[in-house]
């Protein structure tokens, strides 16, 4: 079995916590190493195996990731799959010194984006993970390369984004090396029916291989959108605890799709996650006491699941 | 053209509001006569032409709906269509003498919260409705009968629900003389597996006729079932401004599923809903102003849709 499949098997859903990274990017009150660690602890104690734990930036200019060093021994002491984003080659060059297990790299899906974003266009983009991959070959095989396509289903600055680029990037990224690809509604604009027609794309192009979806609740689709991507052989999904993650481009709206509501999602949809919610809302309550800024959203921390009935669907 | 089809067409999607019904029934601060009329006139100005008004109940027990001839009369002003509970015979005899356009009667998918509900078993309520029907035929042959299936998708007393008895009590009040049955998620409990797997049967067995969803957001599953019902036939959704409609068999739970977001999600599946959501921001308001104790939820409300792309999918 390769390394991509036994991170990431083509028979079941995987969830990837983005929290400790999507997160933080805009967090007022940032946690603590100690909070993070507790946090990252508890979420695995709930049965959770696969974290986004940082990014790979100065650590004067962005002080919520300087701890990525940590995080990553705290994530090799409990034996989960760790990912960071690398979103240059300085990035690059700092993750394949360190044991994380999957390197982020980000291509936007509209030129426009990539300029005001990264400030190098597409095709750079795509050059940064042919780098990444090829460094990665020489000198760490082990990790996964992820390249993720922000602005998937609609941008904030040219808006309508044509799904035809966004297989053509896909295509454009697994050639220049990537083992996995992930699409983004960055700024929640989609609904479930693109979803589930550039997700049925992306499982022709990927033949067997797995792919991500990453979505923001911003126009409260997130749920649905999951739930499209899993009826249309997306088998990855990232979502982040109570939601964590405010969007620079959507001033007031939620963040990342609600770990914990997916869970229930996708468990009523028949796909055992392997994930305890009891044990998520310990860990939320860690991350909410760490972040006393942040707003928490998801409907299962209030309402919790059914006490009386099978919500977990017979698989 | 039947009545029925007139009111619900086959071929497009209806968006029922709840609020003043379901919104009102556990509601703090009541809104007054003045403030319902000003909301429903501005979300009547919005594009809404579907309200359920109240509930013919005894005003000394339920004050909320002790207006309901005034909503009536402001309903039949502003030419919408006006639907009401008729929760027993007293009830159908007060709402056969007014111009309601649709009488409500409800019917429980268990036994158990049949009797806990309605004090009656669930034959009971099936007679209910074939009285209600006999009388309509006699007395107001314009009027339709709606027969809404309580905790379909599981319930609070009973746990799950065999799907088997839903559709057989959907059947035997299709047979009473009911135009039009509806499944509730009363307690949102359920998936879109669940959810459209259930239309999927109601669409067979309804045969061209209508039915309608009504979706509860309890656990966040709101706007994914909805999509699920519309992907499986479903064409009339009831759906509350704000999300108003809290459960009273689960506290601290969000209420119905959100207005502005199933218009949201309708016009990104290509349904047309000839809804305008700037409108809906100011019935809103209007609303909120009028319900200072309530939460109001949504994420369009927050967001706002996306003003540069094109988010109404082509139909």
């Amino acid at each position: 079995m390769s390394r991509l499949a036994a991170i990431y098997p083509a028979d079941r859903v995987t969830l990837r916590e983005v929290g400790l990274r999507d997160g933080l990017q805009l967090a007022k009150a940032l946690p603590s190493t100690a909070a993070k660690t507790a946090w990252l602890e508890r979420e695995t104690g709930a049965g959770v195996r696969h974290y986004e734990v940082g990014s790979f930036l100065p650590a004067e200019r962005f002080p919520q990731f300087a701890d990525i060093a940590e995080m990553l021994a705290v994530g090799a002491r409990l034996g989960v799959h760790t990912a960071g984003l690398t979103l240059n080659e300085r990035g690059a060059d700092a993750a394949l010194q360190t044991g994380i297990g999957e390197m982020v790299c980000v291509v936007s899906a509209t030129e426009e984006h990539s300029q005001a974003n990264m400030r190098r266009p597409r095709a750079a983009a795509v050059d940064l993970v042919r780098h990444v991959a090829a460094r990665r070959d020489a000198e760490a095989p082990g990790k996964i390369v992820n390249a993720g396509i922000a602005m998937a289903f609609g941008c904030s600055i040219s808006g309508d984004v044509d799904p035809d680029q966004v297989i053509a990037l896909a295509e454009a990224c697994l050639e220049a090396g990537a083992d996995i690809v992930g699409l983004a509604d960055t700024v929640g604009y989609t609904g479930p029916r693109q979803v589930g027609a550039l997700c049925a794309r992306m499982e022709r192009l990927c033949a067997g291989r797995p792919f991500i979806i990453h979505l923001h609740d911003t126009r409260g689709m997130g749920i649905a959108n999951a739930a499209a991507a899993l009826d249309n052989g997306a088998r990855v999904i990232d979502a982040s605890l109570g939601g964590l993650g405010g969007c620079p481009f959507a001033p007031g709206a939620t963040g990342n799709v609600v770990f914990e509501d997916v869970v229930y999602l996708a468990e009523t949809m028949g796909y055992p996650t392997g994930i305890d919610l009891d044990g998520l809302k310990q860990a939320r309550a860690i991350a909410e006491e760490a972040m006393p800024g942040e707003q928490f959203h998801g409907a299962l921390a209030r309402a919790g699941a059914p006490a009386n009935a099978r919500w977990r669907a017979m698989a």
